[in-house]
């Protein structure tokens, strides 16, 4: 990635992740799972998920694609807008 | 990024990104914008836009929202369905 110019419309930057986190942590939730026991049955370290809920991982679409795989939803569930979570996502 | 288990549900990964490509581009043509030009506004490299337009850039959520930023519209039209978009996004 090698944008030259550092243009941005009100700084936003980091929201899409920290939207994926906080949907993320939304289906963890609905099943009432501890991060420990998700994170175990997702095959990832606990820090990593911990990491994704708190939105400061700046995962790439790929690593979307294979979180929301193992979790079991669609990947278009995790990028959702909070308004939007849940209306026919997963 | 660390997955230890490869776990995939039918091999629909690096499909996000083929989509956002489909987005992008489909935002270029609105405006009858050839690549070097769209490229060039946006202040990307001809190749990347390229790269990404042909989905075969795994970028990251943060190049997500950047690269919807310079596009002038918002970051959740890029990975929109292809029967959605347009409703609404950007």
């Amino acid at each position: 990635m090698q944008p030259n110019t550092e243009v941005t419309h009100g700084d936003t930057r980091g929201e899409l992740q920290r939207l994926v986190g906080r949907n993320l942590r939304r289906v963890r939730l609905e099943s009432s799972t501890s991060q420990d026991t998700f994170a175990a049955q997702l095959g990832y370290a606990r820090s990593y998920m911990g990491d994704i809920e708190r939105g400061v991982r700046n995962i790439t679409l790929k690593s979307l694609e294979e979180l929301a795989s193992r979790a079991g939803i669609a990947p278009m569930a995790l990028p959702v807008p909070d308004d939007e979570y849940g209306h026919g996502s997963g």
